[in-house]
């Protein structure tokens, strides 16, 4: 059985070689790295192959994402993993969004072969267009539904189609600083002759030009628009975090691209799905064509789920609410209503835990009125941008890093390294230790 | 409820307008289209949005592939879509494979934050293992296990790992013709800098590059090796169809990195799923960085399926035969068995076709001693590489697609227009159909 643990000697130096080819995730990669050497050594001891030895023929449980935290572990909060869901999905809706796939469903490579995307499930297209309208934070009618594995592959699927047929220079991708991290990675890893990544978009004057749009922005949570105006350029719209429990829905969305996942909509990061809402038919064309080349479609058990987990959303908000609780408190079927609970907590928490500090400032509150919630109500970003202004930290990865919180440094974001971008999506327990520690820092 | 039609007029003038970006698929996209008009006319009339007028909150059934076919229908046998082994599937052996995810499940990015490949399901993974000592058809002790949105992705993988750091030229990347025609269109459609499609292996006399190979061969069957040996050029042995329902599995294969997808062992194309069996860690590390930065892993879903299908088979070999049935009758549980029974009746079927039709030939039948069968066997290729002798038939392509067959014309693997590759694996009704008309065409 010594093989089995072939591969699982921890991400160290691999992750860390290999960073030295993208110096823009070198740092991401040397975080993982350390917390998996320390993982392993916690929970694994020098037994490689851990509690894998069991008879052959037992099951083996799925997964569940980061080993559960302790006092003095590491807190990992580099990465936007949205565990904070998991608590949701355990209550009364996560069985409405339990899925059952018999062994000889969804065979094909083909979902609908007489459609643009001929990969997309009808039954996922369906519940995307019903969230929209339930939430009102996109325009759906008119527009063509293009399904990925992840958003991130719809916005490579984007860069290609708008990409100069022929011997052309490569089309400029830009994005305002601070922008995230993963654009400037992506766009480049290949090297492709179709496009790269051309920095700041405050700082660029080509007249032909990607422009990402991310609003509410990863990593700061700023509302933005596009800053570029020329006519030979094109924005793609990353609407990944513009869902009522992040921002005020202040209007349907109707850009030419929009980008969404179901992983900071709904949590589940490990469906890697996403979607685009595309107006132009032959735009939509090319990213499908993308998508057909790099995976040859997208998992239909994702779809499959993804659809049955946006179903229970949008059914829960047409779900009376249970007799007897306040109209307010019952939020065990309202996916948006739990969610800000738990962000106006957090945020609240990281607030109190940065004034108690003295060291760190964080962007301000950003109110604005809600046509969802219909009231007015404040924006609580996924990530917090904590930036700190005491003497001589002028790494603040490494001064928290010290401190066994791994974050995201400013510098991957076009910004500097007094600030770094923090999930505010992780367990409660991780998220309380990490207030805890913060406030303890002078 | 127009809007739900909006991205549904059918694949016509998209996929043929996106097809003149890349010749090699040009003729592929335009077979599709072809296809999906015809049978948008045929199901489903004017009306675009079809039989989905349902009330908004009905379940939306799960897709089926393509619709099913009639005496006078086209028929696709373009793509290998492997929906023959539907049939498996809905017996017994079926219901062991059936899935269930609570709303709840693997959520996070990561499954397992120390390995190599943290997104890398341990279930997904040890059932790999368990096939392929089962199988005999490839060594993994020893091995990393690398999981990919398809074998595909984890082609782009191999090729992003083997490339040069730093301003070199691209990698060459090679295979002996006919070689699958979604090499170069793959290696090539992002016109990366880091590697480049440099067509038939044979022709090839420089010093570095990747050589594909696939084997057995898509497109027509045949066992091979690596035709290059230069110390600085590396082999990426594509094992999709070395599975003994295929060819005699005459060795554990033990290659530096082996490619494997579960449409071809399984039937389960739409799972989107696909292993590799690595040697180096390095190169592990590689492959899997590529897959972090292409879709940030690979949808969990699809790999808890996967586990439970792969189990399936496994288990299945390790039960006792029905009481009653004779041994070699019971391949209700069986999947290989099952699977050969059908290549054997389906190559004989083909094979008095071309015979009646006289205008046909097809490859020699190769026999060899198959280790898991325990004894000596034919191949049974899982794609038909037919070529047409009659004079003036220089686009048998372009000929059969005139008799409503869809096939893929040599010219795409790097051959002649006098042959073309034609699935062995869809459904029963389709292939008995195109078996019919083969043989009538004189």
């Amino acid at each position: 059985m010594a093989a089995m643990g072939g591969g699982k000697e921890g991400a160290g130096g691999g992750m860390a070689a290999q960073a030295g080819r993208l110096g823009v995730v070198a740092s991401v990669a040397f975080n993982l790295a350390a917390l998996a050497l320390y993982l392993r050594r916690r929970y694994f001891g020098d037994d490689d192959a851990g509690g894998r030895r069991k008879g052959e023929a037992a099951e083996v449980a799925p997964s569940s994402g980061k080993p559960p935290v302790t006092k003095d572990s590491i807190i990992n909060l580099d990465h936007g993993d949205p565990t904070m869901y998991e608590a949701f999905w355990r209550g009364g809706a996560g069985e409405r969004a339990t899925i059952v796939i018999p062994g000889w469903q969804t065979m094909s490579y083909f979902s609908d072969v007489g459609s643009l995307c001929w990969f997309l499930e009808p039954g996922f297209e369906r519940e995307v267009r019903r969230l929209h309208r339930l939430v009102g934070n996109a325009v759906a009618d008119g527009y063509h539904v293009l399904v990925g594995t992840g958003s991130t592959q719809l916005f490579q699927a984007a860069l290609y189609a708008f990409s100069p047929p022929g011997p052309a220079a490569p089309m400029s991708v830009v994005s305002p600083a601070p922008y995230y991290s993963s654009y400037p990675a992506v766009t480049d890893f290949l090297k492709s002759g179709l496009y790269r990544w051309a920095g700041d978009a405050k700082m660029f004057d080509g007249e032909t030009y990607v422009e990402l749009v991310c609003s509410p922005n990863n990593p700061d949570g700023g509302i933005r628009e596009a800053v570029l105006k020329s006519g030979a350029g094109v924005a793609v719209h990353d609407l990944a975090y513009y869902w009522p429990q992040y921002t005020p829905i202040t209007k349907a969305a109707a850009h030419d691209i929009m980008l969404f996942t179901v992983s900071k909509c709904t949590g589940h990061a490990g469906t890697r799905l996403g979607w685009a809402l595309v107006k132009d038919r032959a735009v939509a064309q090319r990213m499908s064509k993308f998508i057909e080349l790099n995976t040859i479609g997208v998992s239909k058990d994702s779809q499959l789920r993804g659809a049955k987990i946006l179903k229970a959303i949008t059914d829960g908000y047409e779900r009376p609410p249970t007799a007897g609780a306040g109209a307010g408190d019952d939020d065990s079927s309202r996916l948006f209503h739990f969610a800000r609970r738990q962000m106006v907590s957090r945020w609240a928490k990281l607030r109190a835990a940065v004034a108690a500090s003295g060291i760190f400032t964080l962007p301000d509150e950003l109110p604005g009125h809600c046509t969802f919630a219909n009231e007015t109500v404040s924006a609580y970003p996924p990530f917090a941008w904590l930036r700190c202004d005491k003497e001589g930290v002028d790494d603040l990865e490494g001064y928290l890093r010290e401190r066994k919180i791994i974050t995201r440094g400013g510098g991957k974001f076009g910004a500097d390294g007094r600030v770094v971008r923090i999930s505010m999506l992780d367990t409660d327990e991780a998220f309380a230790i990490f207030v805890d520690r913060l406030a303890a820092m002078k």
